[in-house]
């Protein structure tokens, strides 16, 4: 059974659903990085999230989807930090139980945050069969629903209501960035744009040492099996298949950067908009800033998508 | 002739001049926080002004408050670093010329922001006398006007418009937190808050070793001698005869922080609001950490007044 798609309506639900926990985040902009570009740069400023991170979009949705009696069993997923937590917060505002599998080497900073949140943590190998099966063993013990960081329609229509935020916050956007890693955000950012104006165009940016989207979008095929090697812990996972199918029908371009490129670009922003984001989030502005000519003179909208990092363990 | 102090019209006046250049801050909350102190922490988030520091306010208020003729001849002042950048920005907003004076040991990265906005640096050594004898060098040179960095009414009534955008943005304030330096913010502060509502307590938080407004105001007599040692180098001027004399009218209370305490609390600053604050910033929250009998239950502005970090050293 495929995972469907959610609605341009289902997202406006979301967004109703959402709106008592979630925070309505601010943009920014910057007249330094504007002139940098040569562009109208509008950073939808996602780290000041409940959480530190979108993802509570997407958590919050499908918990608050659930039907009395499916809450009461909790919720269970799998994550390398910020969905994790996410859940964890959601869950919380509804009193409900929430298990959260974490991989070995995932980030301290990000664990902490979960235990605070209050969930139950289940430790597994860092890979993505093995925290499948950990989740599917949670979840036949206690009867959680599974609420996975980004093949659930409910999900995508959470991290959906970026975009309509931003669309409200902002008028007349030409394009949108969004970093892509298992590809929930950009798929719902391209379902919400393109249902509210077809003609925005929708880009992903994707580390190189991470790049399966942009090799299966290339190919036509979604990459399967590919080991990811890149500072942005928050990219690793690979492309899911619905939010292939969306970016594919949505015609996302990805647009690749290299390491060196992120860190530089976090570091930027770090001075420039006194933010403290993630490097996962800094692709967005590598790649505006690698194709400078492409963005130049456009109105453009980045989702700065996190700001959970380890303050002791910066990338430079 | 005595400085004098700015009245609440002034104080005004400078809101409505300044208003085209100058951005209304967010003021952020955090769930986390509050819980950690027991009370409604309101952050009046200044790292996010025009050139990452409220010092833009006061220069923008005193480079619009020339006349044309004046305007003509530029302005001048002596700061070890984020009013000297403000100023210079104010200046570019009117496209005049500002001279900078700046101490010798100034963080690198105020200095190339400083240049970045157009402005002439004047070399000095760091002390007061120094600084104040290559300003005058300069007036008399030039014609510039002397904009000081804090003993000018209208730096202060700029200031002064940070706290009347707080009262705007947030109902029922029982408190209203700076940190003080040579007073330009808490002297303005202190005189907008007051003249909308008397009952509203303030505070300064100071570093320990630069405490030399909790020494003058505990003898009543301004200490006019002192070397300060902090990492605070936001705050380690001394406080100025008119700040000086508008704290002891509205009976402003100085806490005084270590700087370990002020490191401590910069890093749950960066870590809760995903904000790069200034360490001189942090003061403000480590005062409410260490007052929390103090602050319990209340409903407290705290000022965050600048993010301009060298991200290479940090002090912790």
């Amino acid at each position: 059974m495929s995972t469907p798609l959610p609605s341009l309506d289902q997202i406006r639900d979301a967004a109703a659903r959402i709106a008592p926990h979630a925070i309505v985040t601010p943009v920014m902009r910057n007249a330094a990085l504007d002139a940098m570009v040569g562009a109208q740069l509008h950073f939808k400023c996602e780290n000041l999230q409940r959480g530190g991170a979108f993802k509570f979009r997407g958590a919050c949705n499908a918990v608050w989807s659930l039907s009395d009696e499916e809450a009461a069993r909790g919720v269970v997923t799998h994550s390398s930090g910020n969905h994790g937590n996410a859940l964890a917060m959601a869950a919380a505002t509804r009193g409900i139980a929430a298990h959260v599998i974490v991989p070995d080497g995932a980030v301290r900073a990000k664990l902490e945050a979960i235990e605070r949140a209050g969930a139950i943590l289940h430790r597994c190998i860092a890979t993505t069969a093995a925290r499948e099966a950990k989740a599917a063993e949670v979840q036949q013990a206690t009867g959680a629903n599974l609420v996975h960081p980004y093949a659930d329609a409910r999900v995508m229509a959470g991290q959906g209501t970026v975009v309509l935020e931003l669309l409200q916050q902002c008028e007349g956007l030409d394009a949108i960035i969004t970093p892509v890693g298992g590809g929930g955000l950009s798929s719902g950012c391209s379902i919400t744009a393109h249902g509210v104006n077809p003609s925005i165009a929708m880009y992903g940016a994707e580390p190189a040492g991470a790049d399966d989207t942009a090799r299966s979008l290339a190919s036509g095929a979604r990459v399967e099996a590919f080991t990811p090697d890149t500072v942005c812990d928050g990219l690793r996972t690979l492309i899911g298949a619905p939010n292939f199918q969306a970016m594919r029908e949505h015609r996302v371009e990805v647009i690749t950067v290299t390491d060196q490129e992120s860190i530089q670009a976090m570091r930027l922003l770090w001075q420039s908009l006194k933010l403290v984001v993630e490097v996962s989030s800094a692709t967005v502005f590598a790649a505006v800033l690698k194709r400078r000519e492409q963005f130049a003179g456009r109105r453009v909208g980045l989702v700065l998508t996190g700001g959970n990092v380890d303050i002791d363990d910066l990338p430079w």
